[in-house]
């Protein structure tokens, strides 16, 4: 699709009620994902090309990660630098709750002029999200009270139920690499768990995953040892979305068979929804004893299933052998960055190029995201700066 | 006042000779002082109408925390960002004394393409505004050695004598609250004491509100608890302000009597002074023993006045009941952030949304700050600023 | 020299063709090292004049601070921030050394929309600059298999071999001290080691100065006590270079013999090459209990050679007794910093402004390395960057 054509499609939606927060694709309009499938690739189009699309001649995006990140970050700054804003990280003391009139007052203190914030807070379960509603809460109250001038966008940049930007960008990528979003109608994806030497991996990724691509006619299955499930509501609702979309939902306990046949794998590791619950109880009471432990079985019981690992042979398995692999990477590369892992030296390094892409796009997914959210009259502002052709060196 | 009010009323003021610092508010003119605050509600009004006041293409603002601090971090973040400028922050080692050739070295390394630096350092009384001069002289020497090729201004966010930015801040809120300068003259605040089950809370917010509302027409009290005293020498001058404003300055020891008839109370902890000063002495000798046996004495002082908290009761005794309630935040809220602390719940939610927007025009006041201090010939610049009608969003 | 001249001259090399790194200056060619001063030395004097040379519109400049650094930090974000660039910084586990996918990997993702990258990389003896090495193949693989939109300036901010922006800074001081390149041919420079309580001070600097002075048609001495020499390859290649410009190298173990009739003086300590392999060694096998012993050793060995120190003594020994003092900062200055060092408080003190100004070039050189670096055509940007006078405040 050319550039153009990217350029009316968007300019058709009518962008003006998307609301300010993008927290997870579940609850967005299919016109929101669209726009905002289209707008990224229009941005990273345009940055390709040396234009840019930058909208805002000040303005802060804040930063708060509650939990380590390298490329979600960079990621971030990427797409706050692209649209004119500086980044502001908000360094509250990492993996700590916070409630109540803390999370208002702060929220407000630090936004007087900021139009972004991207909030990563993944460690524990059930609060992730539930803290970013929170900020939402007191975002809304601070705006009506006109303590803020302005109502910041805020983006999920991974919670402990969706890690939408992640995946938005692999949605991007399968756009990309399948000529369209029509050609992915029937295509076969499988979500599978893979074996990793480390524990405590975020749910949020296989999570953002099913409950994205069920929604675009695909036919998604779900792949993990017994006892390696989701969170119940996200796999219940991804079943719903399959059966509207024309695409189908399956969960099965062999790789094997999510990889037959398969268009797209998505091999990659995750701790059990059970023990996740654990882990956060025991997070909760600060019981350190108790969380050696839990890691301890975690761990055995990861060592059951190394046999979960991406080779050349699974990959014999998948449509043609030529199946895509997919990876929100860091990957665990069994021989390089451990001895055993989700996936062999070989495929990774066949596909490395792929993954890096895939990753490419989540840059302009942000930039899209708080593009959307922020402006108040979208279509206007983004009929301007696609064709004001301001160059970004000059 | 309307905007275009406000915007003559600054250009009739001569901005030339304002200095590159602005380190205390008792050392500035009326003018200057009047400028800062008529050009921050310039600003805060472009703000909120989407206009930008960007003055610079590029440059950058040094920040200088030697505590800890998130909103006057954000708040400068704000303002360096809104003017153009690009924060850097230098993290030296915190809570540590520097002087001489390090300080003067340091100074001008940091700041050959420097717009703005701003400081707080309040731990150690005697330190941190003796700090600030160090840098402002080291400055002054590189700027004539041209070693600089511009004086950056030089912003005090807080000191052990003064917090200039708040109580600048603190002045806009009560501008706004009581409709324009001149409603100022004559109303009684409460600068007072409150419980805290901290220690060791600086001076600087007291001292600053004294500092600059005595001189503004305003009856100021001062209440606290025998023995709560702050420095001498800030409290003379508060006295000899009020007689050449026209407004008064008492000190008394009570609560009750501060907040009878008021129209403004400030109910805030602090260390005493005597206090903070043996401190300083154990925190530069490094005696822990001696420090916690410090913080334990002030702690049992402090609990003997618990009854020092601005509840719905107190509240009944200012002006019809209806006082202005002021606090820098955060506050130590009864039921909330501590068990008994400086504010009841209900008072403090009932002017949650004030204290919000007190400290929403924090960002503005380091703005006008930076402006007017760096600026060769403010008047045309702001002319030009003011009058370009360039939008932030665009 | 005018400005205007340095334009034209600057304008009349052909700009195109110096490759994306700026790693060491022995293998840039004479025409990138002169083009890279002129454009340091035009940006300089722009800035002196109020204009901007911004060249990016919005971009990010990576900084990787494997050692801590204030100086270069701030040098990098002013040059950043001049040209357009938000800092963002890449926050690595310290001093660790990393191989292969994660080095590949982790360059790609932080640059998706990076114009520069800098480096610093300076503990490990024959890492820093193999490290910089890796993630400049990295970065052209990435762009080669349009990971990457851009291939990002890659800058040397100082490793175990080289410190070219500081040498590069020093030359400019040297051009502005005695009037102009060509006044540099025949004087004497003596680079030599001093004498300082610390231990493990990194070679570069001193090899970054041979290096490139001696191409200069200067007249270098290099001296330290027995066993204190640099990587044996650098002082080849010195000797080699000296040949070939006209100017001569010689190493010498005695201070007073180089200061002898010298016209620059750059007395800075270092630790021994044998000492720095041996330190790397134990580094790497993380062996305490050698490391400290070594550095037990080296003091030891140090602290016989106390009288290696600047003073106003051996000054007299330089040409006329009037050599121009340099270094790096900070300088070990006896009874200001230490009890015994690197120079007399009474020679700093004289030559501290120089010394200043010495490193005021530093942003400029960074600024200049980067423009030449990325700009695909820089003569034709260049050309309009000074030619529109665009002020950097309006």
């Amino acid at each position: 699709m050319t550039l153009q054509k990217r350029v009316n499609e968007l300019l058709e939606i009518n962008l003006d009620n998307f609301g300010s927060d993008f927290l997870l694709t579940s609850e967005k309009s299919a016109a929101h994902i669209e726009a905002t499938l289209l707008l990224a690739e229009i941005f990273s189009e345009m940055h390709a090309r040396g234009k840019s699309f930058r909208i805002f001649d000040t303005g802060l995006a804040i930063s708060i990660f509650r939990d380590n990140s390298t490329r979600t970050r960079f990621s971030f700054a990427s797409a706050a630098n692209a649209l004119g804003l500086a980044v502001s990280d908000f360094d509250e003391q990492k993996s700590q709750i916070a409630y109540g009139e803390t999370v208002r007052e702060t929220a407000n203190m630090i936004s007087f002029m900021a139009d972004a914030v991207g909030i990563r807070d993944d460690i524990f379960l059930g609060e992730g999200n539930r803290y970013m509603r929170e900020v939402s809460a007191a975002l809304d109250l601070g705006y009506s009270e006109r303590t803020l001038h302005q109502r910041p966008a805020l983006v999920n940049l991974q919670c402990d139920i969706d890690h939408p930007t992640q995946s938005m960008a692999d949605l991007l990528k399968l756009r990309d690499f399948f000529g369209g979003a029509t050609n992915l109608r029937g295509k076969k994806l499988a979500m599978t768990w893979a074996y990793s030497p480390s524990y405590g991996k975020p749910l949020s990724v296989p999570q953002g995953i099913i409950s994205l691509m069920t929604r675009m006619g695909i036919d998604v299955v779900l792949a993990h040892p017994e006892g390696y499930g989701l969170i119940p509501e996200v796999t219940a609702l991804a079943s719903r979305q399959a059966e509207e979309s024309g695409g189908s939902f399956a969960v099965v306990n062999s790789m094997d068979e999510a990889f037959n046949n398969a268009d797209v794998v998505y091999p990659k590791s995750w701790a059990p929804f059970a023990v996740m619950e654990e882990r956060t109880r025991l997070l909760k009471t600060g019981n350190n004893a108790k969380l050696k432990n839990l890691e301890r079985q975690c761990l055995a019981s990861n060592a059951k299933f190394t046999d979960w690992e991406c080779t050349m042979e699974k990959m014999r398995l998948t449509k043609n052998g030529k199946a895509l692999y997919m990876h929100c990477l860091p990957a665990d590369i069994s021989g390089v960055s451990c001895e055993k892992g989700e996936v062999s030296a070989e495929i990774f390094e066949k596909y490395r190029a792929h993954t890096y892409s895939e990753a490419g796009f989540k840059p302009f997914v942000i930039a899209s995201m708080i593009a959307l959210c922020r402006l108040e009259n979208p279509n206007k502002f983004l009929y301007k700066i696609i064709n004001r052709h301001k160059k970004r060196i000059e």
